[in-house]
């Protein structure tokens, strides 16, 4: 194992689903193996958006976890952490809010495209200042990988200007984190959107039954343009050809062949696609069932991650409070 | 005692003057008497404003330790604490900044006149948040009565609002603070001008010597109009005068008369309030001294205050958590 730390987690505001496996779940998996990995379950985040839903928050938390537990998150080599109960990482965010301008966090290009209209006036003072508590995020537990997609970047780059700005502030306490970009596109939904996304109502999630799967792949839409089956199919427009490269890539070239030369009828090619997404799930499933049979296990998952990680975080604070002056009665 | 808590407290930037005394300070003397009493060393906020320099705010907030003390401020009575050392008031300072929006700060009228310039831009994130992050100081020890000025109102008008807004999402968890507001006008400076403050330079400290306190008289201004001794002056834009009304107010009336008829010379009228200004700081020096000598007792006395305060912390972010439904394991 490799001495650096990753710190990768999920704002619980939703069940997971494929498009997150795809896009960060899998990887982290294979991080773990790698890395000291750190993967946590951003409740306070998921406050910035959801602040009026708290019971929203704490299923989700819950049902998070055990979306991490199904996929192969193993607790005993990965932290998984519940980020609320870190008070460290409210702290920083607040030391780290004196230097950070306020023009700096709004026209990072991440938070005008979350906010639905780019008035400023109209965010949320904890929603502007996002980035701030996700540098806080890293810091805390000095982590120096963070897996990002390209649309996180911006927020990774304000991170890590916080931490070299703090670091010339006071004393070189962090080392600057750098992003892990994910090569995988993003997932697309069901109805063809290029993202899958909850809101759509185009995802299908990891706790899919294997009935729920082929029901959610038989109403999937497919190239429209074809018509009889023996029409020349566009995979690259069709969001079963996307699962098909995202799940069972080998087999996908022969899938575009076939398509295009009209001999692969699209109920056949959902057929390929149902049983494969079946099996990859059937193991996440039966985890999952083990997991939810069991929430004191769970609870013990997250308390002892949640503790280990609480460990690191006064330590780092340790030497934050020795940086800014702040170790009153320390010697 | 009345079972009301009082929340006052300091920005660490500098050494308390007597604008500090007569704003203030001796009011919170009283009010130890009546209510318990919360005074706290602002280290945190004052970094919104001199973050660069955490050196100076350390050494500061041993000085207004010292000043606290001298003043009469009695650590059997009141409860001084160290606000960096409270993470609970971080904690609800990014709980709180969820539900509210940047509009609301930024039209603050007191961020808009403390910030020198209006962009809002250009302000610092944690300076912007100022009103948030006072809602913390005030709600971790939900004290209800805070003393403030005229120009602090807005601020606390919006703590106000904070904590009223907390209520309604979650459950009341806080009563909502209300403004004692000091009768006490601001002190003129030595120059003459409306606000004796460091910045200007127009400060009698509180620990001044005897000689400082004289030197510092006899270089204030007076009435420029009076060139010999028996002109008639025009006390009221005269700061010694000023002086008179707030440390001598018994005796201010005669100073007047005399004063405005010219038969008072300006040099015997500061002699007066030298040996007034000399009689009140004489017994804050002693008491200054004597903890000064100590710095173990005084570590002692913020020690156990800040301890205090962290208990009464807890006991309040077990309820917001419970509010929240942030209190995972807790059952
Ligand atoms: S055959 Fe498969 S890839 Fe081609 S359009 Fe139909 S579902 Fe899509
Ligand atoms: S006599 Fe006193 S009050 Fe009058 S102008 Fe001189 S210093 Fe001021």
């Amino acid at each position: 194992m490799i001495n650096e730390r990753v710190l990768t987690g999920d704002r619980v505001t939703g069940k997971l689903h494929l498009g997150h496996y795809v896009g960060s779940l899998q990887n982290r998996v294979r991080l773990q193996e790698q890395y000291d990995t750190f993967v946590f379950l951003a409740d306070v985040q998921a406050l910035t958006t959801h602040f009026e839903k708290p019971e929203l928050i704490r299923n989700n938390l819950y049902e998070v976890a055990l979306d991490y537990l199904s996929v192969g998150i193993n607790p005993n080599k990965a932290t998984i952490f519940i980020q609320s109960m870190i008070p460290e990482i409210a702290e920083l965010t607040v030391l780290f809010s004196m230097f950070v301008t306020v023009n700096s966090l709004r026209h990072n290009p991440t938070i005008k495209a979350e906010s639905k209209n780019s008035k400023i006036d109209d965010l949320y003072y904890g929603f502007l200042g996002y980035p701030v508590s996700q540098a806080a995020d890293i810091t805390f537990c000095k982590a120096t990988i963070i897996p990002v997609g390209e649309d996180q970047l911006p927020h990774l780059e304000l991170a890590r200007k916080i931490v070299r700005r703090f670091n010339e502030l006071y004393r070189p306490v962090f080392k600057v984190p750098h992003a892990l970009i994910s090569d995988t596109p993003r997932l697309v939904g069901t109805d063809g959107n290029a993202k899958m996304s909850k809101s759509l109502g185009n995802t299908i999630e990891l706790d899919s039954s294997t009935e729920e799967i082929a029901y959610k792949i038989r109403r999937a839409k497919t190239d429209p343009a074809r018509i009889h089956k023996n029409d020349p199919g566009h995979p690259d427009i069709c969001p079963i050809f996307a699962y098909h490269c995202a799940f069972r890539s080998t087999e996908s070239l022969e899938i575009r062949e076939y398509c295009e030369q009209g001999s692969l009828g699209c109920s056949a090619c959902k057929q390929f696609i149902t049983t494969a997404l079946d099996e990859l799930i059937a193991p996440m499933r039966e985890r999952r069932s083990y997991y939810a049979a069991r929430p004191k296990v769970v609870a013990d998952i997250l308390m002892s991650g949640t503790h280990h990680a609480r460990e690191i975080a006064q330590e780092t604070m340790t030497e934050v409070r020795d940086a800014m002056c702040l170790n009153y009665f320390s010697e």
